[in-house]
């Protein structure tokens, strides 16, 4: 096993998995998602050296977690991304509600209302009149223009301005602007990264000449040393990471794993007890740190030629590709401090 | 958008989508996972048709929720299948126990104790001597020997006679053997699906004469008229359907739908706000019955060229690709009958 671990470090760009921690899984039933509390803490530290208090507005989209976004809060960073009316609505209920952000477009009066009513600051992207019309019918008081700098929602540079005014003329406080270069997260190449990041912000530096605010947010954990141009980075996936951003070879580790238990063993494969239902499968098929080679995922298992042979019971332990839908799918996070289970965090702002 | 709905229905081989839904649909906040109460109905009765009673053992992981497990058990149907011991436990907290079978291998000592302590006749699969052990310490009564037949889980033939020994001299009683053709379903041609499906069931054949029994144990919705050979069917998504089973042309309507709203409109393409975490997305991406083409789907959001013109605040219709981990995503089904939103069943067999 040991040689396998090595090459999947080597992959993942990522420290050691520390030894004893299966012993403290072991007492649980399988799957079980757990994160490694300690590669958490290296990850928010490293990420607040580079954006330290506002100037990181963390996505919970990447982990729809109350307490660990406690955690980055206690980070210095106050002001959050979110991606659901739930995810603000929850934030608030938590406590967490300084300054937060939906990043996405609502028409849904009952959502927008509840999120009015929050205890909480509460700021909602638009890039079109309904959706001013919406946020201001519904109570909201605050908006950042969203542009479209090359990925999904957002308007063009050209409606910015106007939509602003529109905004204004409603009553509500126009931030600035915000703009999310998706498009070039999964770029692995960094100067072409920086390339199309630049190419993105050049588009929402326009749009913010236009629409004017102290807020330019945008960027995430695949151009976060390429984006110099937000003062606000949503960065999300970058506490926990995953397979996918693994190959940016970026400085944080992967900290979040589905730990299985084999349960049944052929000639040629063995099949452990965590499947499709438990991982996010739209970036592909897991790790797994026992395995050569993945067979394929079910509903409930994941084949796979083993690297050594293993027998019925032993515990393995695998990678999602995409943190985000994987945390999506479970109630819980176990969490493993020094090899011993020290907390279960619920993943509480799930659903809609 | 005539044309595109009637695209979408002659690819799916179903009936047309009932008119007025959407207006019934329209006051609940978007994602929303609904069914059509009378397609449920209908294709529950034409399986009930050629697998009556207890000739159909519903497997209940393609939709994970006791209220349509009632449906099916109100056809006559008392016997099912279960892919986690979650779901056997909460059958059996349903009223719902009368016959449930794990088709799946579990060497978790508190989770069979659960099972055998539950208000149920539990049998569970078992395909070597340590899951026959585990099963026998876990107080577990009934098994079945799991045979592979081509496709993950399962002892040889050779094995097969020894497992049952072994498991009567544990003091268990062996019920017969099952043996799932998963690699038959997705089998688009149904010579070739015969073909595969026999070769399988030849081997499960020279399983049960070693192993005995009344039991055998099998098949599924993609393999309901081709599998000849087992006396209890193990299908389970009949029920509602999907997009890539919709390609076999089985006689099984598509009922399951994500109804989203149109938040933002750019020039070529539109978002609305149901994406990957509302979706199951191993077999692709979903159908969306407004769409010419499908971009791509992310987080919350999936992105698509539209048939005809549409603008913020339109409600859309998806099907998704794959029933069992839609399902999964989500809290609970709308159950719409005649136009009307009739029910909330919630999908209470989630999680493990």
């Amino acid at each position: 096993m040991r040689p396998e671990l090595n090459r999947v470090r080597m992959i993942c760009f990522a420290p050691a998995i520390p030894l004893g921690v299966s012993d403290a899984l072991n007492e649980l039933s399988t799957p079980v998602l757990w994160a490694d509390l300690d590669v958490l803490d290296r990850n928010l530290a490293t990420m607040a050296r580079r954006w330290p208090g506002t100037s990181l507005r963390p996505h919970v989209k990447a982990h729809k977690t109350t307490e660990l976004a406690r955690r980055q809060m206690a980070m210095g960073h106050i002001a959050f991304t979110c991606a659901t009316p739930r995810e603000v609505i929850g934030m608030a209920a938590a406590g967490l509600g300084d300054d937060l952000l939906l990043a996405n477009q609502t028409v849904d009066h009952t959502r927008l209302r509840a999120m009015a009513d929050a205890d909480a600051r509460v700021t909602v992207a638009v890039d079109s009149a309904a959706t001013v019309d919406a946020a201001a019918e519904g109570g909201i008081g605050e908006v950042l223009i969203d542009i479209r700098v090359g990925f999904r929602c957002g308007c063009t540079v050209d409606e910015a301005g106007p939509l602003a005014d529109r905004a204004r003329a409603r009553g509500m406080t126009v931030r600035g602007v915000m703009g999310y270069e998706g498009h070039a997260m999964g770029v692995t190449d960094e100067v072409e990264r920086t390339r199309v990041t630049e190419e993105a912000m050049n588009t929402l530096a326009a749009a913010h000449d236009a629409v004017g605010g102290d807020v330019v947010s945008g960027g995430g954990t695949g151009t976060w040393t390429v984006n110099s141009f937000v003062n606000e980075l949503q960065a999300g996936s970058y506490v926990l990471m995953d397979t996918t951003y693994a190959e940016q070879r970026l400085p944080f580790e992967q900290g979040l794993f589905v730990e299985a238990t084999i349960v049944s063993v052929a000639q040629r494969y063995v099949v452990c007890d965590a499947g499709l239902k438990a991982l996010g499968m739209d970036h592909g098929l897991p790790q797994v740190l026992q395995a050569e080679d993945i067979v394929y995922c079910s509903d409930e298992h994941t084949v796979f030629t083993p690297a050594a042979p293993m027998n019925v019971g032993d515990r393995v332990r695998l990678v999602p590709a995409h943190i985000d839908p994987t945390m999506a799918k479970h109630r819980e996070l176990v969490i493993v401090e020094g090899g011993s289970v020290v907390d279960h965090w619920s993943i509480d702002l799930r659903h809609w």
